[in-house]
């Protein structure tokens, strides 16, 4: 009898087998399910589908790489810095990973939740036209807008007409009939918002995955967790980069030799 | 005419379109290309075949998660202290990912990629039978013991007989037809180790994973990461596990409460 | 004549001297100034005078250790992981300086600092007595209580009647006069939440320390740094001690032991 | 009776009081011990004398900021993608403390202790006059050469005949009658170096720093642990500029404008 327990429903190992959500890992998992599949399964905490994993792998491959973000920098100092750490080169990257780069795709699903919650007695049914969303969308975007916020999903400082993310995840999520309240909610504010906020604003890419996910049931705390996991991967291909395409040193290089000097007390 | 230039294969944008190795994210890459081939593509910078995805998925899979190792308790301390900051929770975990834990993988498809560079001139013929690497085998075993060091890949604690994704990742790549040198040197260590070390040992799922990964092609200096990119779905788990079966707590009181006095100046 | 410039009062070089705020490093700095000096000068971006040095250094001491927090767990287990990065270790315990155990200092300082700002017209003169105070605090408790938020600083789930940092820290500012606003607004909140919370609360050690630093000039969005730098020298006292009386492996062992199945699809 | 303990020295609460080290906390440590002192204290798991404390000091000073580091602009980019988490940022630059720009302190003082174990029965005594180590600096220096090895702390790129930091140090350490066999040791390979590898290079702050700690008597493996005490007083310092001087999006901006495409599948 011990005087502690600590269940989990992960990893877990006898001296014969090693079992993951009580399935044989070597028989069950192993060369049967695939990376995105099995990372949408410790997300979910439930196995799924087909067309879920391809939503989900869809996702995960828009927010893998954007090149030369400020994440991608850190990373590359980092590992300039310390190349006998890639974990500190990856995880200096991935703490990046905050409100500002990689968390629309987290505010932007919970924004869509948030909407869907308040209003779950007065939404328009899962068959109903998608017009139907369009007076909803026009509710959420007035109410932001009066309160002072940003709609999270909406502009972008590049693709400043159309995301090409966007229309791209709709049409897979259409073609696995994935496309639930969050997507179609966020669809309806791109066909409405102008009428509230004066000007014609892009869907951007990170808003649109983060409905898509929150349309596939994954709690709003972990949407930033899928960003993470996507960036992981395009961490490593910077890493990989620099390893036979050095660059940090230049950057590096550069700005110490702009270094000017300032006098702090004259600061305003 | 600009002074500075960072040429980069990674992602790049025009208003219009995102790309990344060339290729149009949207159009090309998302719906069709899985999240592991993308993985591995940004770290080998080539896109691999359908056979090679197989073996490195079922590498992460292998990888993945591993139950409450220190990394995963990293990682729910960590959430217990700053459950704002997702990014630092994972970064924490990860950063366990260096010599000892995660370490397996990477020194093992080292050091079988080192025997074989040094014996680039007499080692087996492709075509050669299993046995063939036998005589390798041995002498690769004898080198490390006579400089007193350990066979990377070879024991367990827990699985002190057979590791199960040993052989499973043995067939997996048979199947694939991806059984290359450092998958067949590996098995000939397994077979012939006792002969020098006195006792069997089995070869273990993180260094069968190393050798399946250097088989792929992957840069050394690169395996360990393929062991961050799957932990960082683990730890993901871990976290959307304690989210709904919190424990971090228990585990601190538990520590915190065992705690007795130490005098540090009567330090032997 | 260059395109870019960034202008720095920190570190800057020439072949023959090295300066920090324009003063010689070596000549004017090295053997005059203090390590919590020099700290302070680079949060505050001024030189502070002794008082503030015994005030901040007080500070600092108060923070650096609290034995087996989740920060401290954290930085063994990844030191136990991963004992060839020591940054690695220190990084990962620094990563739960988060909203929960490290964010008190600045919750607490940047409360004091809103409501003073909210009654920079009516608020008590610098030298008015300490029961001046009084109506104030009990106008900010109220406001929280209604706003169903808690009052940052009060409380302590061990040290229920009296935090001992409490009144050593009043001393102290007292005894070089720097008892400010923010800390005779806290004493107050300490005399009258009573009133309005209808049971007796100590002032606690973080929060004092929050309030300080406040009356010290030290910008609000700082304070969290100030508990970072403090932890640092904490958690190097950890790692030092792990090296001399490893536990971390114990920990580990014991959490991993007493791990137990748990169903995730039986999940409520 | 527990069936665990975990002893330590460090942080231990009594609902009435707090202790670190068997102290008192707020009675005996607060405004009595200075923040350098302590974290010497945690680090070598003793009270440091007043000398210790200056040479101590001194070294965290000297190693404190060195501008725009690779690590600096780490820290400062991840502030600009999550400025919710300051934590993250300030773990962000501390990865970066490995092997190559904060490791020369550890590797200098680390080679020095070596040197001086390897010799333990003929090396210079106590008193010796200067000269006396020069024979056994010059055996050093062609080992490492033989060996093919780097002398740590020998040479820098910027300040190419003198590092400032390192007569500063020598002068302070000899003022407190601490200028143990470490710094002696070092003092002579500057003098002999010229001999065997055919050019004057100059003794390194950073180096010099290693050889002063070593002189304190902190264990080799926690060096490069004073070096990130002291690198997160200075990218708190980086971060506190960043606020009123913000420059991390110009230097990102700067390289995303600047980046160009690379032909992965040409690369040699």
């Amino acid at each position: 009898m011990t005087e502690h327990a600590y269940p989990t429903s992960l990893g877990a190992s006898t001296p014969e087998t090693i079992s993951l959500f009580g399935h044989d890992l070597a028989e069950d998992l192993m060369g049967s399910v695939g990376f995105g599949e099995l990372a949408f399964w410790l997300l979910a905490r439930r196995r799924p589908t087909k067309g879920e994993v391809r939503v989900f792998e869809a996702v995960l491959v828009a927010l893998a790489d954007h090149g030369f973000t400020p994440t991608a920098i850190a990373a590359r100092m980092t590992w300039l810095s310390a190349p006998d750490s890639l974990q500190g080169a990856i995880a200096s990257g991935l703490l990046g990973g905050g409100s500002r780069f990689l968390g629309v795709t987290e505010d932007c699903g919970r924004f869509l939740a948030d909407v869907l919650a308040e209003h779950a007695e007065d939404r328009p049914a899962d068959d109903a036209p998608d017009g139907a969303w369009d007076e909803l969308a026009l509710a959420a975007v007035r109410a932001q807008r009066e309160a002072g916020r940003f709609v999270p999903g909406l502009g972008h400082p590049v693709h400043k007409d159309r995301d090409p993310r966007t229309p791209r995840l709709f049409a897979i999520a259409q073609e696995e009939g994935l496309l639930g309240p969050h997507l179609r909610l966020f669809a309806a504010i791109g066909r409405v918002h102008e009428q509230v906020l004066g000007r014609r604003l892009p869907l951007n890419g990170a808003g649109v995955c983060g409905a898509a996910l929150a349309d596939l049931d994954l709690p709003p705390a972990l949407l930033r967790g899928v960003a993470l996991l996507a960036r992981t991967a395009g961490l490593l291909g910077q890493i990989a980069e620099e390893q036979v395409h050095p660059l940090a040193r230049d950057i590096y290089l550069h700005v110490d030799r702009a270094s000017t000097y300032l006098d702090a007390e004259s600061e305003g």
